[in-house]
C-alpha cells in the first residue's frame, strides 16, 4: 500500500476502505508517512468528503492510536456531553451536577478555550485550588462515590488526533465536516461513556455557521456514535447570541450556580433543562418528557443538583464556599456599565464579537499557550427580542484594564437596535436521533 | 501575508493576487514556508484550478527563481519547441534540424524520459560521444555558427519549478491544467527564444487522455507564452498510438535519419512537415502554407536538413558516420518478431502499453536514477488502418534480455484486430493559437 495511491484516490473522489485509512493513521502517527503527503490528502477530503464507512474507520483508527479510559469499573449508567463550543457556553457546570443528582453517572474529560469560545476547565479553575488534574483511579473511585466528576485529559488518548489536528490547524483544513465528526468522536468514544449527548451550535458564535452544515455534523456524529454501540443523540441548538447574561470564566460560574440554586430562567437554564431531560430520555432513566422535566425540576428545587456541584468541588479541593460567597472568586478591578444609545427593540446580539470582546479584555486565549485572566468578561442586559430605553445599561464590562475601548467598541457593534418588535430564534433547532 | 490565509483563499475558489503568487514561490524556494502547506495549497489549486492572471503570475515567479538564458547574442530567429510527451516521439530529432536548414535558429533544451515516454536527450545519446553538456557560451556560438543545439538544461533554470515539481509528484497534484502550463511555460519562457511551439499530445500515451484536458491545456500555455510577449501557438496531436514505427532510442534515432534522407512516409513524417510548416507560418518565414510545405520538401530533397543533423552531431563530437553507418549505434543482441495469431484489421495500437513493453525492454526509466538500455526497444510492423495476415510479423521486440516474454505479451496486449476495417484518426485534431 503507498499513500499517494490513497491521495489519488481520494482526490477522484472514491471511497478510502478502512485498511487504507489504517495504514494512514498508523504511518502518520509513526512518522513513516511524512506531513506534507498528509495536508495534501487531508485537502482532499475537504473536498471530496467522507462516506459513514470512512468515518468509522477513520474514527478507529484514531481511537485505538491511543489508550482508552476503561468506565467498566463504574457502577451504574456512564454518560457523557459534548458541546461544540459557543461564547457563554457553561452548560456543563449545571448538566453534569443535574444529571449526578438524578442518578446517572457522569465522568466527563472537558478542554480548555481557545479563541472566541470558552472551556470547561477555565470555567472550574476560576473555583479556589480546584483541581482538573486526577489520576484514572482518583476519576474511577470518585465517579464512584459522588456520581460526578470533570477533569482535563488524563491519559494519553488520540494522539493520531492531536497530531493530524495540529496539521490541519495550518492547512485550512479544519472545516471538513467528515474530519470534525471523526475528530470529536474518537475523543468521546476514547473516554468511556455509553451515553453521548451532543450540543451541536449553530450561528454566528459558533463553528458551524449555517443550520445545514450543522445537521450534517450532528447526522456523522450520531452515526459514528451508534456505530460503535454507543448510544447518541445530538441536539442543534442557537448559537446566534450568547447563552445567558454572563460571559467570562468567574462570571460564568455564578451564572452556573445561581442557575443550580433555581434563580435562573432564561435560555440557558432552558438548554440545560433540555439536554438533561434528552439524557434521561435516552438512558430510559424517566419514561416520558413530562416525568423528566419533573424529575429536574425537583433536583433543582430540593438543591441535590446544587449539593452534587458542592460534592465535586470538595472532592477536587476546590474551595466550596463559592457556591455562598462569590467574592471568593477571581474578580474584576472595575465595572464598566455601556448605555444604549437610542431605544428600540434588540434585533441581534453577534455572539462571536462578545466573545472577541471578552477574549479582548483576556479572558480568552488567541493561542493555546497565552495567559488568562480568569476575572474578566461581560455581563450582558439585554438580549435579543428585549426592549431598550436610551440610556439602560445595554451591558456591563469587568476589566482589569485590558483593552477596554476595544472590548468596549466590539460589544457595543454586536448589538442591532431597530424600531419594531423582534422575536428571539428558538433556542432548540432539532434533535437528531 | 500569511501562508495559511492564502491557502484558506484558495480553497474557497478565490483568485489569488501576484503578490500572494509571488510570497508562496520565493518563501517555498527560500525554505520559510514548509512543505506541508505548500502541498496543501497545490491540492486546493487543483479542485479550484488557476485563472489567466493566476497562471502568468505563478509563471513568472518560477521564471524568476532561477537563471534565464539570453539569446539576444544570436543573430537571427531563435525558435523552440516543445512536447509534452508520448511514444515513439522522436520529432525533434527531425523538426530541429528541418527548421535550421530552413534559416531559423534552434537553440534547445531537451529532457530525459520518464516512464513509457522517451527523452530527445538519452536518444541523442544513443550517437557514440554525442555531448549533452556544453557551456552557455558554447551552446551560443554553435546556434551561431550552425543555426542549431540541442543540449541538456545548463544553467540553474527555474528551481522553484523543480522544487515543486518533486512535491507534486508524491501528494498527487500533478494533474492539474494550471499547474502544468506554469511549469512547461516558465521552463520554456527561461529558456529565451521569441517563438514557441507546443505539441500537445492527446490520447492513450499521452499524459492528456482527453481531446478536452488537452485543448485547455494548450489554451493556457498559448495565452501564457503570448501573455509574456512571445509568439506561442500549440497543435493538438493523437498520440493514441505511437508515432512513427520504431520506439525505443537508438531505434528512433534510425528512424528520424531515415526520415531526413526522404525515405519515410507515415504519420512521423506528416507530424514534422506538420510542425515545421507552422513554425515556418508563426515566424513569417514563408507567405502561406504551399510556399511553407515546398520549402520543407526541397531541404529535405536536397538532403539540407540531414547536412543540419550532421553538423549537430559533429559540433557535439558525436560520431557523424551514424548517419550512414546504422551499426555504429547501440544495438540489441536479438531480435524477436511477434507474429499476428489471426487475420483482420488494426483497430487499435495502445500507444501506453507499447510505451511500457520498450520499457521492460530496458528502454525506459521508471525511477530518475534508473539506467537505460539504448539498443533496445519494439519495431511496429502494423499500425492502426492496416490490414493483417495471420502469421503477419505484428512487431519485432530488440531485445538484449530483459523481459522478453512480459513486454511481448505486453505489446501483444496492445493491438486489437477486428474484422471490419478501421480508418485511423486523424493526427492533427486542431491548431491553438
Amino acid at each position: 500500500m503507498r499513500i499517494i495511491d490513497i491521495i489519488i484516490k481520494k482526490k477522484q473522489g472514491l471511497a478510502l476502505s478502512p485498511e487504507e485509512i489504517y495504514f494512514f493513521i498508523d504511518g502518520y502517527v509513526n512518522g513513516e508517512i511524512p506531513d506534507y503527503q498528509v495536508s495534501a490528502l487531508l485537502m482532499a477530503i475537504l473536498f471530496k468528503g467522507l462516506k459513514n464507512d470512512e468515518m468509522l474507520a477513520l474514527t478507529k483508527a484514531m481511537l485505538e492510536s491511543g489508550e482508552q479510559i476503561d468506565l467498566s469499573l463504574i457502577n451504574g449508567i456512564c454518560v457523557d456531553k459534548h458541546s461544540t463550543g459557543g461564547v457563554g457556553d457553561k452548560t456543563t457546570l449545571v448538566f453534569a451536577p443535574l444529571i449526578a443528582s438524578c442518578g446517572l453517572k457522569i465522568a466527563k474529560m472537558s478542554g480548555r478555550g481557545l479563541g472566541h469560545t470558552g472551556g470547561t476547565l477555565d470555567k472550574l479553575e476560576s473555583i479556589p485550588n480546584f483541581s482538573i488534574d486526577l489520576t484514572s483511579k482518583e476519576f474511577i473511585n470518585q465517579v464512584n462515590d459522588i456520581s460526578i466528576a470533570v477533569i482535563g485529559q488524563t491519559a494519553n488518548i488520540t494522539p493520531a488526533d492531536k497530531k493530524l489536528y495540529a496539521l490541519r490547524d495550518v492547512t485550512g483544513t479544519v472545516d471538513s465536516i467528515g474530519l470534525i465528526a471523526s475528530s470529536i468522536m474518537s475523543k468521546k468514544l476514547a473516554s468511556g461513556a455509553n451515553f453521548i449527548l451532543l450540543d451541536v451550535k449553530v450561528g454566528k458564535g459558533a463553528f458551524m455557521k449555517t443550520e445545514e452544515e450543522a445537521r450534517r455534523l450532528a447526522r456523522a456524529m450520531v452515526d459514528i456514535g451508534n456505530g460503535f454501540g454507543r448510544k447518541t443523540v445530538a441536539i442543534l441548538t442557537n448559537m446566534e447570541e450568547p447563552l445567558g447574561y454572563m460571559v467570562g470564566n468567574s462570571l460564568e460560574v455564578i451564572e452556573a450556580i445561581e442557575t443550580l440554586k433555581g434563580n435562573v430562567n432564561n435560555d440557558f437554564k432552558n438548554l440545560c433543562y433540555a439536554l438533561a431531560q434528552e439524557m434521561l430520555l435516552m438512558t430510559s432513566s424517566c419514561k416520558d418528557e413530562d416525568e423528566a422535566l419533573f424529575t429536574i425540576e425537583q433536583k433543582i428545587k430540593s438543591l441535590e443538583a446544587l449539593e452534587k456541584l458542592k460534592e465535586m468541588i470538595t472532592y477536587q479541593h476546590g474551595n466550596p464556599e463559592v457556591i455562598n460567597d462569590y467574592s471568593l472568586l477571581p474578580q474584576a478591578k472595575s465595572q464598566i456599565e455601556v448605555k444604549a444609545e437610542k431605544a428600540g427593540y434588540v434585533a441581534e446580539l453577534n455572539a462571536l464579537d462578545i466573545g472577541l470582546a471578552a477574549m479582548l479584555l483576556g479572558s480568552g486565549r488567541e493561542r493555546k499557550e497565552d495567559e488568562i485572566d480568569l476575572g474578566v468578561g461581560i455581563k450582558l442586559s439585554k438580549k435579543v427580542g428585549d426592549y431598550v430605553n436610551k440610556g439602560d445599561t445595554l451591558f456591563t464590562l469587568y476589566s482589569n484594564g485590558k483593552n477596554e475601548d476595544k472590548a468596549k467598541e466590539k460589544a457595543l457593534n454586536a448589538y442591532k437596535i431597530v424600531s419594531s418588535k423582534v422575536n428571539p430564534k428558538p433556542l432548540i433547532i432539532d434533535i437528531i436521533r
